[in-house]
């Protein structure tokens, strides 16, 4: 199979810390995430989202979205719950993660990356999207080891993904000690990788 | 069950609306999308997002996320496929919906309804994007009568939630004519119900 990929993504870690689990193999071919001209041509027939990781299988299938990509993967292995309601509480934390935490977390971590230093106002929206967003994992891991099924899932490999590097948006850590804890539940699981391998 | 709800969020809606199709009966709770004060209180245990749709089960487990709720819903009906990649595909579609797709299109509808005027800057933003979404479908739609599985699924149910209201917040679908194609063939589903009901 051949991932396109970006090595500072988060979104595309989730997908390489997943494939490392599970022993796949696959080719990365690295796409910048800061020059995005030519992507229609080389993603448009295979997401569409034009967005990294696009995967695409040895028969020429593709699929797009980080996360729908683990969830495919991760069906019948110990990274997602057979329970039906677990399942949902794992896809409830993904989409979370794509809607009120990686918009504001990841994107404050792009601007950085990328040297960008946007209105005042935007950098603010950003800060209070995404402290709202840590403050609601503070809350739930406050009381749970993982964040869905009581065990290791890829919906802690998805908020891990920004959360780990969000100091690098600006975003420090020192008052969130259950969202510390969980960092380190999570870095010490068997086989896991850094987002810069 | 419990449906915190809002009538006029169409992530409120394609909960409605799968549960108008499956027959499941429950019982309805308006929240305001406009005065969000009170949220932490009254979701903050139950949706990490504070968002509606936020459904409480008799037995007082909850789930949050529309589109994580669609999909538990659906498993076993004619509305998700069994096929492992097409569940895939639907999921790829759900999430391009939320960030590709909702953050221009819904955000620039909610704008008009609650009488936001955004900084010019931020209503060319969501203009682009929101187009850039439409497109992405349109060239699909060309090939395809439905997005996921070739039939009717609830990735149909969550991309048709805001782009059937999409002039609303100011986006034209005159050259778009594959989309309009799928918006009539989703409206003429057996119990398809309006986003008013």
């Amino acid at each position: 199979m051949l991932l396109y990929d970006s090595q500072v993504s988060g979104n595309c870690w989730k997908v390489r810390q997943l494939f490392a689990h599970l022993g796949i193999e696959y080719e990365r071919r690295e796409l910048s995430v800061i020059d995005r001209s030519g992507r229609r041509e080389l993603l448009g027939e295979l997401n569409p989202g034009l967005r990294v990781p696009t995967l695409v299988f040895d028969d020429g299938r593709s699929l797009g979205e980080s996360n729908a990509i683990t969830f495919y993967f991760a069906e019948g292995t110990p990274y997602l719950p057979d329970d039906r309601f677990e399942r949902a509480q794992v896809l409830q934390w993904q989409f979370f993660e794509q809607y009120s935490h990686e918009p504001y977390i990841a994107v404050a971590r792009f601007w950085a990356i990328a040297g960008i230093t946007p209105p005042e106002a935007e950098r603010e929206a950003k800060l209070r999207g995404g402290t709202a967003a840590l403050r609601a994992m503070e809350a739930h891991l406050g009381d749970h080891e993982f964040l869905a099924g009581e065990r290791y899932t890829i919906a802690d490999i998805a908020l891990y993904a920004y959360t780990h590097v969000a100091p690098e948006g600006g975003f420090e850590l020192e008052s969130y000690p259950a969202i510390r804890g969980w960092l380190d539940r999570v870095a010490s699981q068997p086989g896991h990788i850094q987002i810069t391998d």
